[in-house]
């Protein structure tokens, strides 16, 4: 089967990583043979339909900051990713380029040239499904091809698969999620040792928690995303997270966070669908299964007539959310084979 | 699809009153036409080929402990659940008798008629799955039945599907699980209220949590079950309940309770998998996601590489575990599609 990664950063790089360490494996145990014919970054292109040699690649992009050690054969600094979309035979693109919430783009335009041109979309980036999902679903169905976008929600953790997979014959009536493991561990911190949320800020940024621009994760944004995508996939909603109230955590103080403490909560920016949907900060119970600490995610399904299911997981990392597209490509590798 | 149900407790007057009152849901979303057509229970058994007319069987049972009402035409007392096993046409049984852990009787038994009879089976019964799980997935296998027990584990919440469906392409390491919700609603009580075990078990048993004999419950043979299932189920193993080595938590005294909340932790009756298999009271930190109060169950998959996943929800109740049942069923009537 072959791939193109549109975008090569720490996830993209891992996956790659996965597909090239454990190709014995992949084919033993899933049928799947991947091939990766082409890497774009920001500063060009690889193409080999022989395939890439994963290692040397990585190697690469590690010591140079670009694939260009691959050589002027194989590397073409300043190709676009749209061009080699359009070029490049492949079955599966794997759009992973950084999510950006204004227009989506240009992720948006990978995808929607990716599925014009026939190719299964497997999808990292969050913007292109925060703006136009229900729209992408609808190309997607129209051009016969797989989207899939596990990674976009709860890192590697399956919060859609558990949703879609496994709570068939029962209705799920509302979703309410920590979403966003920076501001779970910002606030964490704030009520653990006591912390203003400014310092408790730079610390997730030292971390690496944090970005240097903190306003996708602080403002709520990234929790909303989450949201639209999770609900738009296993509640039938058609939203974009231009539907979503968004508060995110800034103004929380540590007088909020005492006085949650004082009632037996914890403060934590949550997202819930049920009638609308929101993003705020909100008291949860201590003893609540969505109270989690520090990086983790959580998302409590209500359902009828199992009650309410809780899954908690890591919400990020490189290796992790990797485990999450390999897990979209064996799903289209089983569609292969009916 | 004709079923039948063996046992007509909580769980499977659940299960029938759902079949009766979704029906033209059930239809609808997942084209199910399920028609009862024979219910045992310990008395005697009803038959009829054109459907049982379940509101009339429930009211029956609900007023007179039996089913006689439905009339001599259908009921028969002291007919038993192996007769009609044998001499009643249906695809699907469903097996609900009472969990029976050191023969698994009479529960395997019907098991096992039901399968080399050609019907699938769906178990709600964890007595034959403890005791002869592996053996029972060959005879499934050899007589081309599907065998289906999604209700013995976490009553609604989806253990085994979340493992087996959503984790493709992870290794799991290890289990480590809270399953049994009596004794959490126990070892709860004693460290939030402060009270001894023995009160903390009458309260149970006053609430409806604990039977009038709690041994399955508080000597940790419920929760063995549990994770004798799990871990045939998603790791591959063939373990029986012989294999657990097996400590309850009628021993765990106040001061264990106070002593772990001084370590930051919370007493728990876990079962763990990994090098060996256990049921014991363990320490768990107060904030990993394992840590759930009261009747919940958590289970937490540790897996690679999408790192540590828990799962957390209501771990019994009628309807809650007759979901599960249905979800069997409806992967049943999936696979008669292909």
């Amino acid at each position: 089967m072959r791939l193109m990664l549109i975008g090569f950063g720490v996830v993209a790089q891992s996956f790659a990583d996965m597909m090239s360490s454990q190709s014995a494996k992949l084919a033993r145990e899933h049928g799947l043979r991947p091939r990766i014919v082409a890497i774009a970054d920001s500063r060009g292109a690889a193409v080999d339909p022989t395939g890439i040699d994963i290692p040397f690649a990585l190697k690469s992009k590690k010591e140079t900051g670009s694939l260009s050690d691959l050589g002027k054969d194989i590397y073409t600094q300043g190709k676009s990713a749209s061009e080699i979309i359009r070029e490049v035979e492949c079955e599966v693109v794997v759009e992973a380029t950084p999510s950006e919430l204004n227009k989506g783009e240009p992720g948006l335009t990978h995808v929607r040239s990716a599925m014009k041109e026939g190719r299964h979309v497997i999808c990292v980036n969050k913007g292109p499904l925060a703006l136009a999902m229900p729209a992408l679903m609808e190309l997607a169905n129209h051009n016969g091809v797989m989207f899939k976008f596990s990674g976009t929600v709860g890192g590697g953790t399956p919060v859609l698969d558990l949703a879609k997979k496994c709570l068939e014959g029962c209705s799920i009536n509302s979703i309410r999620g920590i979403l966003n493991g920076t501001c779970n561990y910002i606030l964490t911190k704030m009520a653990s040792e006591g912390v203003e949320m400014k310092e408790a800020l730079a610390d997730a940024q030292k971390l690496g928690y944090a970005e240097a621009d903190p306003t996708n994760d602080v403002g709520g944004f990234d929790s909303a995303c989450k949201l639209v995508i999770t609900s738009n996939y296993v509640m039938g909603t058609s939203m974009s997270i231009r539907d979503v109230d968004i508060k995110g955590i800034t103004e929380v103080t540590m007088d909020d966070i005492a006085s949650a403490k004082a009632r037996g909560n914890a403060l934590k920016l949550v997202g819930v669908v049920g009638e609308g949907a929101k993003v705020a900060p909100e008291e949860v119970p201590l003893t609540h299964p969505l109270n989690v600490s520090g990086t983790f995610n959580a998302i409590t399904f209500d359902t009828d007539p199992a009650g309410e299911i809780t899954l908690v997981g890591k919400g990020a990392g490189g290796m992790e959310t990797a485990s999450s597209v390999l897990r979209d490509l064996i799903e289209i590798r089983k569609d292969f084979r009916r």
